[in-house]
């Protein structure tokens, strides 16, 4: 069996702490049995790794996470890391991994696939569930075999799986699934309710199937030979979901229930529901706090005091204090307000915007901190609009403007003009003040060059 | 009637709006008759100019503060503003501003004074009450009138006042008022409850006497024949307020009861309760809020959702969230956290500490934003245990350096080596990014020169 990790979203849903570049799935908010800080990435791909699926395991994403991706799970399994040509949505993301495992890893037709969303915060048993779901895939005619999960309030952002009465057993095979009568993506509260009424079930999110399925797709469709043939016609796939593209219109689909531990947290109420840790960073509290989650990334300190059913989290994108019951919201609240990333993991290290003003006459300043950590650089770049001044407040560096070198330390200033090209390698971790001057301040204005 | 306002305390029970420097009288919180922003401070000097007592208003403060008084003040009414030697508490302010009125300023020893506390809210018609009070202090022997409050609750902050239960009454001269049997200072609970059972009254922190009864300690108990004596002797005065070392000590007080409307603003639970805008800043919210206020000083976005009862402060010293009813208690949470100011309004314009980082090896590196007003200066200054770096972001100035005097501009990058003497002028709005980096980053490694 294959299994097909998605990893996408930019993850407003957890702002402050998530943004466009820092997702949900990076952010260490869980911990592992070790009591270690993980993320939802690193639970899941322990979880693979526990359940024997980690020799098959592809990871697909888009260019600004595959580091990220790598950085995390480097040390927990090892897995192919996809990367997609664009951001879409699920259904193109499915048939380019599919394209994948056939024409790269030569994955045999017959073999079932697993596609697994990154979100639910699932027991080991899972994907013991996920495994038997291969076996139906393998041996039952259904096209895509999917995992239902008992409702709990009438939802409107999931799919629901209606079964039909009876379940096919095979004895042979030790399969037992149930026939889906009906499979409705985000109904309206009212249809949710009646097939809640019913007995339809909620859409996990897991897909089974077999590779020749989509692979068919793939051929009579969209005329694909190869996987170079899937990588061209990706970009004119249409920006939609599985759930809708295939799952609505399979002509057999089959199901079987999960009964354990299953909580979609991409959400902060559901996120704080599995936090060991209530409070993280500099933070105050009287005794008097109840069900409430703190989690300060500034360097401000921050009091609590008397609150209940509360989260609180600040990080240099913003501060969000809101009532566990109404932060499903959030995301109404977000639009303009949220113009660029004010903290940023990169390869080479970390950055943090800690000012920015615009003047009048057009002009902007932008103050970072810069973290480098030994060994690693920033890329050899230029910048069309903008002046940049670097203050080191710590370490040793290697810098290069214009391909000339120099040593530089604690203390010393570097001007570095527009239309110069920079870079810097450190030597000893370093910290540096960059204060950039320009026209326009936007992480488009960089040119990248070979390093040198 | 001489009227002396006390304006002192570093009022750490507004943080995070209020620290060490920005002190609760300044934050513009309320709102005046016409609609525009005001503070406690410019709210009473407006409501003693209504009331026609601003001819002969003097402010006691410390040096820190007689700068953003004046600047607060300017255009609603005149005072004099004495600085105190140093802050001590509200008894030696009162001897030493007593002083000043009759050595300095000319007050006839038969005059009444009257002591306004800065902290509460009041209607109008309370220094209407205070006028009066002046008559009763001229007329009646009583050595210091008071002001009652009805209490509302078990409060062991402040002074009780226990009437005796006849009224005085002068038909000459129009004044009614009672003699006090008892005055308690901040009584435990056990005792206030009783007091309060037994009739007594909250002292609202107003005094007013003859300027004689005081000068008569002055000359009596500290031999003071000058303004000169008065300010030698204030440092050996006892730190102790006025409260308990003149009104416990009277030998006869005289009270008036206040009924209309008064509240303590100088905790957040009532300044709260006062103010019209409950959203300040950059906040987004959504439509549940309910008795709640949101105060945003920063400049990443804040998201409130869903909150009832509840006080959420930003500010670059920390964040506050709160609710009102726990919120009494913040004083205590904020012991060690506290360390320096962050931001700080001064008299050439303001700064705000934007990085702060403390390396293994004792090394700290502090980044500030500073704004220096145009036509304005940094006193010429030196550091013996740290260098900084300026980068003019906007406008010009005129520097100096050990005497040399050049033009800077947005661009320049300046290195003030430790032991170098330094000053700027804005000779327009200026804005620089500071970076300190040194072994200690206080506000004592600051040697001022003589303006050259």
């Amino acid at each position: 069996m294959d299994v097909l990790l998605l990893s996408g979203g930019s993850g407003k849903r957890l702002w402050p702490l998530s943004n466009e570049v820092r997702s949900k799935q990076f952010l260490k908010l869980l911990k592992n049995e070790t009591g270690d800080n993980e993320s939802m990435i690193q639970r899941i791909c322990r979880q693979i790794k526990i359940a024997g699926l980690d020799s098959s395991l592809t990871i697909a994403t888009g260019e600004a996470q595959a580091e990220a991706i790598q950085n995390q799970i480097d040390g927990i399994t090892r897995a192919d890391i996809l990367t997609e040509p664009e951001r879409r949505d699920t259904y193109p993301a499915v048939l380019l991994s599919c394209a994948y495992l056939y024409y790269e890893k030569r994955s045999s037709l017959d073999e079932s696939v697993a596609v697994i969303p990154i979100d639910p915060y699932v027991d080991n048993n899972y994907f013991d569930l996920i495994k038997h779901m291969g076996k139906i895939a393998e041996k039952s005619s259904e096209e895509v075999i999917l995992m239902g999960i008992k409702p709990t309030y009438t939802a409107t952002g999931f799919g629901y799986i209606l079964p039909s009465e009876k379940h096919v057993f095979d004895e042979s095979n030790n399969t037992k699934y149930m026939h889906v009568q009906k499979f409705i993506e985000k109904p309206d509260a009212d249809t949710a309710n009646k097939l809640i009424g019913s007995g339809a079930l909620w859409n996990s999110g897991v897909f089974v199937f077999k590779l020749r399925y989509i692979i068919n797709i793939l051929k009579e469709k969209y005329n694909v030979k190869n996987y170079s043939d899937a990588k061209e016609i990706y970009s004119k796939l249409p920006v939609n979901s599985f759930d809708y593209e295939i799952v609505e219109n399979a002509k057999s689909l089959g199901m079987v229930e999960y009964t354990g531990m299953w909580k979609d947290i991409g959400t902060w109420e559901n996120i704080t529901s599995v936090m060991e840790d209530k409070i993280t960073g500099r933070v105050c509290t009287d005794k008097k706090l109840q069900n409430t989650n703190v989690i300060n990334e500034l360097d401000i300190p921050l009091v609590a005091m008397g609150l209940t059913d509360t989260i609180v989290a600040a990080s240099p994108d913003g501060i969000l204090v809101a009532d566990k019951n109404a932060a499903h919201d959030l995301k109404k609240y977000l639009k303009d307000d949220i113009k660029r990333p004010m903290y940023e993991a990169r390869r080479w290290g970390e950055y943090k915007v800690i000012n920015y003003c615009a003047y009048r006459d057009g002009l902007k300043a932008l103050t970072k901190q810069l973290i480098i950590q030994k060994g690693k650089r920033i890329s050899y770049q230029m910048h069309k609009k903008r002046d940049e001044i670097w203050t080191i407040t710590d370490g040793i560096g290697k810098l290069c403007i214009d391909g000339e070198y120099r040593e530089v330390k604690r203390g010393d200033v570097v001007k570095v003009e527009r239309g110069k090209k920079h870079g810097i390698e450190a030597i000893e971790r370093l910290e540096i003040i960059e204060i950039q001057m320009g026209e326009e301040l936007t992480e488009e204005d960089i040119f990248r060059f070979e390093n040198i």
